[in-house]
């Protein structure tokens, strides 16, 4: 399937020519090399704040480990009801907090708003003792519908999370994405925001398997390093994990990689709103697009090769379908995209 | 520290160089990949029998996932009390489980004997079904003392797991090493012995970070992609995962690189024998050395720069020590060790 | 406060009598007595098919370890949205099934509609393995609203649990209000239609601490002793729990007891549907009553005495308020809240 | 089985007087009624010192839940080989701390000892944090092998636990037995030697089924409530938990019970110190007694219809027996098993 994925692409070339710069001699493992020990103070300066960094293999690993680390059994975890945490990951979330609960929100184009949830997280009664408690606040950034959050409604939610006592996680998975898109830094959308813990997403983004949590308040790692290990997810070869990291935000190329995932993006969309019958179903405002599709273009795509994956039909009955170009999707594919729909 | 372990070598020039040769292009990510699909057909290949491959990204995780499908809850695990799932891994078999216990037995040089643990496991009284069951058998081949199991020796643990209604682990993390010390086949040492899953190490002796779980029984597979996404182990770039396994069992590089660990150990363990007040403690059948060494034989190493890792001090008062060389030690590091202790 | 709760009464004297008449001499402990040993084949001949009868010492236990025994890691339990064992329970039925999670939906009056639901269990996507699968279905009888479902309903969620290969359990904390308001048997109300596993209530309704798990289908009862102990559920001197099941469906004292509370409930609703401005919020089919109440009638009340619990406002702005006579209501206490209410 | 378990003596009449005696009108559930809140202070009083009080209705709950307040998942907790909450309760603990993991010991007649076991918490490395850490400490009052820990031992141990961080908790199922023995109070022996939690036992020593949590330290008590709900056993007619204990506690029925069950145990233990060939396997210090038998002997006590419960043979060949008269051991069962065997 076409585009299906920015999972889809493969490693940067250049965090692959890091890697092998690396692979020479031997290294302390689990943690105890160079490169993992200056992670912390490399991505101190990345955020302009002292933050504790754990790198994990997996989107999954760095959403389900950061939560862990801020809700427990009796935690409500406030999401939205489309996110990936709660949707998507096989009850992980569930698993390494070992029995915290979603608490699904609903929101416009995948953005919980504070306004709206407010009450929702003041009403929940815990004067009995008898049932979950609200815990924690996790919103994904961008959001699985492709927008992103405007720094106003992360305050907005930093804000309810200091209020009503809430830790505040986000699902960073695209999270250059929304940056490139807003032009904000790393800092004014987290931690000044009042982001309490977050999921570094870098795979999608260039590495090969890399993702990491970073706590922005450091009394949370107490004990962390032994959640991972329990989780697997302390791994033998650590340089390599630190080396993906380090490299990745070098030189921008995160910031670089993620404008470029979004200007095919924004190609595409440019393309699908001349395209008769198409309806985008979101804003774009990162490297994902909805789009609903008429048959006749569906089958147009088709016979030029380029099979998009399904996500169901529309009230309207026509076909919707996800697509995420990624950063080293080919302009070529964009241009054959727009020749097959006649553009 | 020098030869602390084999974990501190790095990837296999050849494992990297087919890491690039695969990273052009898209794949389907989350095992959908061509890679990653050929997996169970060659890794069937490698074992002469239909398996189920399932790559994880550590050991922790290859160890915790395989018992998690075959014990429970309320059931037993039988181990070495020396064994690394048991006494390294904290608490990751209990926590994917979800409650088994490991039942820990004493073993000379590390191994347990089937004839000493058979009134164990039938001594346990399961009548009144008020407490833990007996459930697993894990093994560790290489073993953590760094001997090996006799062939003779897994097959009467397979045969006394069958019997008794164990199902039967090995944690493979240097199944090479022992292979190759002993001349068997991995079909011979795994299935052919009674083996129902395992844990098929490659980290340490070469891949990047890539170890797989392998059921010999496909049934006990049902359902463990659940497991795998759970835990966060389910990684989205697949293709680069399968490609270390493949590599890493093309043109016997396994076998070859555990040869030439083994060698390293060997020569190191000759000069071991010759140093006045030096022992061994265990006998040396793979890459693993633990020797006791006089005072003045760690000064000499200490003023060559080889400085080892403590373990503590025997009851004569030597300390004691647990050299680890790996897959790619230099042989001048062999040599310069012998020539700091006079060899 | 006033009728409150069914919780509130003590117990039933012809219970505690029986208690007193079986606490002489030895009895062997942890379900080994006579007593204990005659539940089975009592309950068989109670339900007219061969069932297995595990008492526990509250509904929070007989819920979530029913669910456990139908329910694992990785299942979705649908339930409506009111349910106990979903808001009230603390987290129980996460805990006992290692972490299968809640699929809360709508429906009036505290009811699921198997027509409504069929969909959302249809339309769950399992075909990536990625995520939670359906796996039981859990209804309220009474319901939380005070309800019943009726006979074709419960017979209706039994074809589509069928269907979709949901196991089926019903919480009957209340389920002899409900056989006493609608006519009908308690098997024709379970396993005739299609509730595979019950939470049998009896402390609501006569019993000191006792209720228990009853399975239809003996095969689900496999390893359910584990789980009691696990959970501190299986109480040593068991003769005085089985006694009091025993006799609570002795000489029907169940239906006995439930068709009293159903009157005090049916007296009260007659008196609140000539109050001025009062409302009741859903059918009385039980023992519960939702009512609003205009402030003069709460102020009249409170002057005699009787305080009720307020829930919460109407969006009319009137309070209101859940009322539950037990079986040993006085009905007094109803012609003093008529003779307050000036009726 | 003749004498196998105080669990088969029933309720002490006095106790099932007062529950009757509370039985009438209606109280607050779920531990809102005036009994359950007077538990506080009454027990306060009964130990000399603020505590919190929980009540359960078994051991395993008392137990289980009182080792999560103290020891987590990444936490050992420290006990001797023959614990119940290690040997007999199926898991409980490792289900309800989610994942703490038992260490235990050897020690003779049951007991651990501080200077034996300070070494081995001493000696587990924390510092590379990959493992399980100390965490707590359980020992039980009387101990499993029937003797009672001296004072001094229990505040070595305390001592011990203060000195390594080590949470303490005692499983005080037959706490009375021991102080009766002992001529110790209940303060002495848990807080003022160091004991942070404890299991009060009750059912074996007279309530129908009602122990209890009694936290020392009242802040470990934090969200303890949650943990109750959680586990099924925030019972709603709570009032009668609350009856039983304090009924127990009163006119020193817990003492009196204790010494009465004791002075049997002393008899039969006089008795077998004379039969010829029969040998005391522990010091008899409370009421349960372990004892070889002669198979003579044993066909004479089954001639005489007193089947004891056979634990196994002793080297020598000898079955092996415990017997365990309770509060209501009947005199005239002493003086059969004396006749039987001909003294």
């Amino acid at each position: 399937m076409w585009l299906r994925s920015d999972n889809a692409a493969g490693v940067d070339p250049d965090i692959l020519d890091f890697l092998r710069a690396n692979n020479e001699g031997d290294a302390q493992p689990y943690g105890d090399d160079e490169l993992s020990k200056s992670l912390d103070a490399r991505f101190s300066a990345f955020f302009g704040a002292p933050v504790r960094v754990f790198p994990v293999a997996s989107g999954t690993a760095a959403n389900a480990l950061s939560l862990s680390a801020i809700a427990g059994p009796f935690d409500l975890i406030f999401c939205h009801q489309d996110a990936h945490a709660f949707m998507t990951e096989c009850g992980a979330t569930e698993f390494f907090t070992g029995g915290a609960r979603f608490h699904p929100v609903q929101g416009t184009d995948g953005r919980i708003d504070a306004k709206a949830i407010g009450p929702a997280v003041r009403g929940i009664d815990i004067s009995r003792g008898n049932s979950y408690r609200p815990g924690a606040l996790t919103v994904t950034q961008l959001t699985e519908a492709g927008t992103a959050y405007r720094l106003e409604a992360i305050q907005a939610l930093g804000a309810l999370a200091k209020e009503t006592g809430l830790r505040f996680h986000m699902d960073g998975a695209r999270l250059p994405n929304a940056l490139a898109f807003l032009g904000h830094t790393p800092d004014q959308m987290t931690w000044r925001a009042g982001v309490d813990v977050l999921s570094f997403g870098a795979t999608k983004n260039g590495t090969l398997s890399a993702d990491a949590v970073i706590f922005f308040d450091p009394a949370l790692a107490a004990g962390f390093k032994r959640r991972i290990k329990r989780a697997g997810h302390d791994l033998s070869k650590s340089r390599f994990l630190a080396a993906q990291l380090l490299r990745y935000i070098e030189e921008d190329l995160w910031l670089r990689n993620a404008r470029y995932a979004n200007a095919r993006a924004a190609e595409l969309a440019a393309i699908l709103q001349k395209v008769p019958g198409a309806k985008l179903l979101h804003p774009v405002e990162g490297n994902i697009l909805f789009t609903s599709l008429p048959d006749r273009a569906v089958a147009a795509l088709g016979k030029a090769g380029l099979r998009l994956r399904s996500k169901g039909r529309t009230p309207e009955g026509d076909e919707w379908f996800r697509i995420v170009p990624s950063y080293r999707t080919d302009p070529e594919e964009v241009r054959a995209f727009g020749a097959a729909l006649g553009m």
